[in-house]
């Protein structure tokens, strides 16, 4: 379904017209768009969580708002932006229970106070097939400083904030947003290029190898590997192995950039004495050619696009 | 549902926080954010329209595109603003045909063309129920100028534009959101209050009267009905009357605002030079107190929330 859905959003978007506002358009964490703020540009985004795809009608709810807010938030945070307001959509079964919207609404309106983000209104109607949250948001970041999934240059160091993998423990509904990194990275160093870890390490970076036109090489032990992957691998005969949960598993939301090898140290010790509870590590580099490649003990092999082949065997 | 429904809504957004952006939060047409445009605030909006809810499978699915974005457009007209950008929301049922959605897309992109909208991006993701397209808009209106619910005063006229009721032929599909009439209003014009009809005249003016703590009173032969409403109202026993129509068949997507009495007749003037080819009516008077009234041959009487009471009778 993924790679239809990507092939579906291409030939649906293909040829869309931009206007005078627009300097960013579809196909990034989020639009950008200069609406004429001095020193500054606007970012847009809309994100969705639906009820039997992202969580089932025993989740708690909370958690839920506060997952449909903060994966918009991320998005902000890896063009580099600060979120400033929202909108929220609901899709309403027609057996909804109001305790649940409630709760639900609790856990957005608490994550949107904590990053001073107003929520200005939505809209709601019904969905028979069950609950539909959908997020819109506005971010601002300083002129020309948005980061880009487009921008990675042949040598550049390939890095990943936090640990990988093994999130449906609960860092999926519990992350926190790299709004003050996202935000800092793009404000005091030169970022060649961000996104956000959605779909996990070895899918995302692709993202930013084609959008750049560049391929890549990982460092298999350099990834930072969660403890919730570990302890998974541990679950017997047939448990993924933490490599692989932490190149595949999804729904981490950290941050995955590169800088220019030259600027990798520097940004490196910045980061740990700016933010000293997030880990940062560098994970690879970028190369000339398409092709996506793992060097671990064995040597170097290239990584297909969900990574299984290889590791399931390892 | 509806009187429900807004009860929720009201429900979970109270208490909502605004910022230092937040010029008009929820409850309106659109937010209203002041982010720094020299002489300009941002219109933030969005909607959605759902299958098995707005539309059927077996719907022409351009038409439900081009129906999507309309809804948000007239939004932005009815605070006298211009259209910028839109992100596109789109909830796919398993069975989803990709040249629906391409349909459904056309309709949405040449809209968009039309009204100088730039498309930048959007979601896609599962919606099990059935096909959800929730689309977010941007716009800009000039700043201090943007038109409210809230500003209705004692002695107001009362104008709506076009013709209403019977939109189910076709005009709910159709209909050409009136951003050039709601922008030239806020501009040129010291409007009071504006909305656009989407419930039906009778349920939405109840909304401006609200929040402006006043009451009207409606003049039915004033009111602009439909060829649609009419033809509708002989199709024998059982048939909606012509005026229960044009009060309560909503998706009329005309503007309802409210201006001065001494400025009423200026407005109604320059209107008809200005768009010669959409009817403008004054329909009522502004008064004290909070009921809603309808004046007829008969004499005065009370408006119930739908009107269906009086009028199914008459």
């Amino acid at each position: 379904m993924k790679l239809a859905e990507f092939e579906l959003i291409e030939r649906l978007t293909r040829g869309l017209k931009p206007n005078e506002h627009v300097t960013l358009g579809a196909g990034d964490d989020c639009a950008v768009l200069d609406l004429g703020v001095p020193g500054q540009e606007v970012l847009f985004k809309t994100d969705a969580v639906v009820e039997g795809v992202h969580f089932t009608r025993d989740a708690c709810f909370q958690r839920v708002g506060r997952k449909a807010l903060a994966r918009c938030l991320s998005d902000v945070a890896a063009m580099g932006g600060r979120p400033s307001a929202a909108l929220v959509t609901l899709g309403l079964a027609d057996d909804y229970r109001v305790e649940d919207l409630e709760a639900l609404y609790e856990g957005i309106r608490s994550l949107a106070s904590q990053y001073g983000v107003a929520v200005v209104g939505g809209e709601t109607t019904r969905n028979p097939g069950g609950l539909f949250v959908s997020i819109s948001l506005i971010g601002l970041v300083p002129k020309g400083k948005s980061a880009r999934r487009s921008g990675a240059k042949v040598g550049d160091a390939i890095f990943v904030s936090g640990r990988l993998g093994g999130s449906m423990d609960g860092k999926h509904l519990d992350f926190e947003p790299r709004i003050e990194q996202g935000s800092w990275l793009c404000e005091c160093h030169a970022i060649h290029s961000m996104m956000d870890l959605s779909d996990g390490l070895a899918g995302d970076l692709r993202h930013i190898l084609k959008a750049s036109g560049v391929g890549a090489e990982l460092f298999a032990r350099s990834i930072p590997v969660s403890l919730e992957a570990r302890r998974r691998s541990r679950l017997g005969e047939g448990a993924k192995p933490a490599l692989l949960a932490a190149l595949t598993d999804g729904e981490d939301f950290e941050l995955l950039f590169t800088v220019a090898a030259r600027d990798a140290v520097r940004v490196l010790d910045s980061w740990k004495s700016r933010f000293p509870e997030v880990l940062l590590s560098c994970i690879g580099r970028v190369l000339e050619g398409a092709g996506l490649r793992i060097r671990d003990r064995l040597g170097i092999r290239e990584l297909n696009a969900h990574g299984y082949v290889h590791f399931s065997e390892s």
